[in-house]
C-alpha cells in the first residue's frame, strides 16, 4: 500500500470516529429532552468543543494531503473528507441545539402531546449510522436510499409542525413547549439533511456523479476522474 | 501571471456572480414577504436551481484546479473557494425558504407586529456584501468584525423570537402568521450565520488560522502555508 494510501486511511478513521461522537451527542440530547435531564444536555454543550476541534484537525490533515500529488480519484475522496466532516460537525451542532431546548423544556410544565419524536430520532440516528457504512464501503446503493429516507423525515418533521400548531391553537399556556418541541424535531429534520448530504458525497466519490441538485441543468463537463 | 493565477481569479470571478445571485434572491425573497407579493415568492423559488448550479460549477473547477499541483497558499484558496460556494449556495436555500414562508403568508390575515426585521434584513444583506468584499480584497480586519456583526444579529432574532412568542400567547389567532415570521427571522440569522462563516474563511485563507472555534483546543501542528 502506497503512503497516501495509508493517510487516506486515517483519514477515514478519524472520520468514523468523529462520526460516532456525532451520533453519540444526538443521542445524548434527545436523552435529555425525553427525559427531562439535564445532566445530559449539559455534557451534551460540554463536548462539542470535541467535534469543533476534530473537524479543525479533518481539514489540517486534508490540506497536508492535498499537497502530496493525490490522483484525482485520492483528490476526490479528500475533498469529499471535509465536507463529511463538515456535515458532522453541524450535526454536532443541531444536538446542541437539542440540549439547550431539553434544558427550557425541562423547567417548563411537561407535556404529552403524541407526536411522533420517538420514530424521528430512531430514523434519524440509523441514517448516520447508514451514511458512514456506505462511506467506508463504497456502498452507492445504500447511499442513493439514504437521499429518499430523508424525505420520509421531512414529512415526519412536518406532520409534528402541524400537530404542535393545533396544539398551541387549542391551549396557548403551551405555546412556550410547543415551540421548543418544534425546534428539537426541526433539528433532527437538519440531522437528517446532514446525513443525506454525507450520501450525496458518497455517490460523488465512487461515480463521479455529482447527484446533490437533481434539478440543477447537469453539466456539459464530466468530473475529472 | 501564471496560468494557474489567471484560472483561481476566473474562480473568483464566478464566486463573486455567485455571491450577487444569492444576494439578490435573499431581496426578493425579503420583498415577496414585506409586500405580499407572490410574483417575487415564486421567482426566488424557480431561480433557486442557478445556485444550486454554480455550486457544482465551482466544485468541478476547484477539484480541476486541484489537480494541478497549487502551491499551499493557491490550494487553500481553492478549498476556501469550495466552502464560500456552499455557503452561498444555502443562503440561496435560505431564500427560498423565506419565499415559501411569504407565500403563506400572503394567504392569511395580515400581522402587523412591531417586530425589527427591516433592520435585521439591512445588516443581514450587508454582511453578504462585505464578506465578499472581505474575500476579493483580503481584507482580514472587515472578516474580524463580521464575525461580531453575526452576534448582533443573533440578538436580534431571539428579540424577535420572545416578541412574536407573546403575540402568540395574547392572540392565538395570529399563531400562525407568528410561527411563519419566526421561520423568516431564523432564516435571516442563518444566513448571518452563512455570511460570517465565510468571513472565517477569509482570515483563514490570509493569515493561515483557523478561527472557527474560538473554543476548542487551537492545534499544535501550524496550517502548511
Amino acid at each position: 500500500m502506497h503512503h497516501l494510501d495509508q493517510e487516506l486511511d486515517a483519514l477515514k478513521q478519524l472520520l468514523l470516529s468523529m462520526a460516532a461522537k456525532a451520533k453519540a451527542a444526538v443521542e445524548k440530547a434527545v436523552k435529555a429532552v425525553m427525559d427531562r435531564d439535564d445532566a445530559y444536555a449539559e455534557r451534551v454543550k460540554a463536548e462539542d468543543d470535541v467535534l469543533d476541534q476534530l473537524e479543525m484537525d479533518v481539514d489540517e490533515m486534508s490540506l497536508q494531503l492535498l499537497a502530496k500529488a493525490p490522483l484525482a480519484s485520492q483528490l476526490r475522496l479528500i475533498t469529499v473528507a471535509m465536507k463529511v466532516s463538515q456535515n458532522l460537525e453541524r450535526i454536532g451542532d443541531e444536538a446542541t441545539t437539542i440540549a439547550r431546548r431539553g434544558l427550557e423544556l425541562s423547567k417548563e410544565p411537561q407535556l404529552k402531546p403524541a407526536i411522533d419524536l420517538p420514530r424521528m430520532v430512531q430514523m434519524t440516528l440509523a441514517m448516520i449510522d447508514d451514511a458512514l457504512n456506505a462511506f467506508v464501503q463504497g456502498d452507492v446503493a445504500k447511499a442513493s436510499a439514504l437521499v429518499q429516507r430523508d424525505k420520509q423525515v421531512d414529512a415526519i418533521n412536518r406532520q409534528i409542525h402541524r400537530e404542535l400548531s393545533g396544539f398551541m391553537v387549542k391551549d396557548p399556556q403551551q405555546i412556550p413547549q410547543c415551540l421548543n418541541l418544534m425546534t428539537v424535531s426541526k433539528c433532527l429534520e437538519r440531522i437528517a439533511d446532514h446525513a443525506s448530504n454525507i450520501a450525496e458525497e458518497v455517490i460523488f466519490l465512487y461515480e463521479a456523479r455529482d447527484v446533490r441538485h437533481p434539478g440543477a441543468q447537469a453539466s456539459p463537463e464530466p468530473h475529472p476522474s
